[in-house]
């Protein structure tokens, strides 16, 4: 059966790059996605063939993509981090349906940045956690925003992805005042609560800030970046290596109030 | 600096274990975790030192890798998924600020189940999700209920890690009714809501199966199952690869309610 890879190629950098995805891409006659993707791709297959849409083309570029696999070519389109998680794996799916629904979408999982940037922040989604998109280009804001309360009133650990567009720069400062005051019941000192930032992950200028919520400057956190937010039991530990954000999930007797 | 890696092996195959954590545990001298997960990494790497321990011993675990670590060693912990998603890169953290302050403790991600799963499924997580863990062990089931109802009421996709355990047979149809009540707001057919099981993801015996919550078998879901819900917009596709979940993001006007 012809197949059409979906491939999360991870944050960036060959390191997280699967041997599966790698073998989709080898597999491959066309490698497509945005440019800045295949940027990161190109040196390591550079005599494929590769189609290159802009950022915004999302729809344009998946069916793009699919008229060459209804042509009998192979083709991987790829994601950075996990083409299932706000990449193009459904939005392919969908218009597979319609364009070659003989053809068999394979999703490649990829490592997507609530993994990759917790691992550089330390361990802060140790427990129960929600990845929450803060642009609006799709979803109205009213829907995020009760999100993002339900899930700071229920404890959750949070991933923002998308935290900061060019059109509306305010969105994270918006995000975290609904987030604040939807833990206020929770924790006693709800500003103490750690605050991680990664960015550029995998990428030339990486960068990890640990900060909290009362002292977290939105100026520092760009469209490139990945904002975490700690639950009520989450906090910053210091280390050799660098202040690390450590969420207990429950195993030693201090996490849980008892006497060690 | 010496380091002690934490390092998430993925699913269970080698096509998913990137290239960090193979280096890591290259670098390693003990190679430390659950006998399951050893018998996973040791046909690649016959002659390391193995460090085993039983499945509910963690805090033990730690201590002894950790006190391979401070004799001087490179130690790598493994877990199967992320390490730094219910796996063991927090303990080992929370550990080594008293067992072994001067190693620096590295995690290196690895692709999670919500990942893997998702991809095997087709694009379940395309929207904001939350990950929920059934496991009554180490939280109380007041808290998790709470997080369940909170996360199907505002329209989270739903990924249950430990769906089901032996002491606690009816954790996951408990946690299905929570979560059929709560959306009962969102959705008109909150029984056509879809759901997914994934088991054994990347070994021996992997499967999938796609059904509704109306129709959700619980007898089908193992200790070694994820279970997937989908939104208010998530629906199933039949394709020539067999029944997908898709959660639409919004890129289509379909999607959004709109006139195409």
């Amino acid at each position: 059966m012809q197949k059409f890879y979906v491939v999360g190629i991870g944050p960036g950098s060959f390191e997280q790059l699967t041997p599966q995805a790698m073998a989709a891409l080898l597999a491959a006659d066309v490698i497509a996605g945005y440019g800045a993707y295949i940027k990161l791709v190109q040196p390591l297959f550079p005599k494929k063939e590769y189609l290159q849409t802009g950022m915004t083309g999302e729809v344009k570029r998946c069916q793009l993509a699919l008229e060459q696999a209804k042509a009998g070519r192979t083709v991987a389109m790829i994601s950075s981090g996990d083409a299932g998680v706000y990449g193009m794996a459904g939005l392919v799916m969908q218009l597979a349906a319609e364009i070659c629904p003989e053809v068999e979408v394979v999703a490649v999982p990829g490592i997507t940045a609530a993994s990759s940037g917790a691992a550089l922040l330390g361990a802060p989604l140790m427990h129960d956690f929600a990845v929450v998109s803060l642009s609006d280009r799709l979803t109205p804001w009213e829907k995020i925003a009760r999100r993002l309360q339900a899930a700071a009133a229920a404890d959750f650990c949070l991933v923002l992805y998308n935290p900061r567009s060019h059109g509306r720069p305010d969105l994270l400062r918006q995000a975290c005042e609904i987030i604040s005051e939807a833990k206020q019941g929770e924790a006693a000192q709800v500003g103490q609560t750690p605050v991680g930032i990664v960015k550029n992950i995998g990428r030339e200028g990486e960068q990890t800030i640990v900060t909290t919520l009362a002292d977290l400057d939105y100026e520092l956190v760009d469209m490139f970046s990945t904002v975490f937010i700690g639950n009520s039991q989450t906090f910053i530990q210091q280390t050799i290596g660098g202040p690390r954000i450590v969420t207990p999930r429950g195993y030693l007797p201090a996490d849980r109030g008892e006497q060690a």
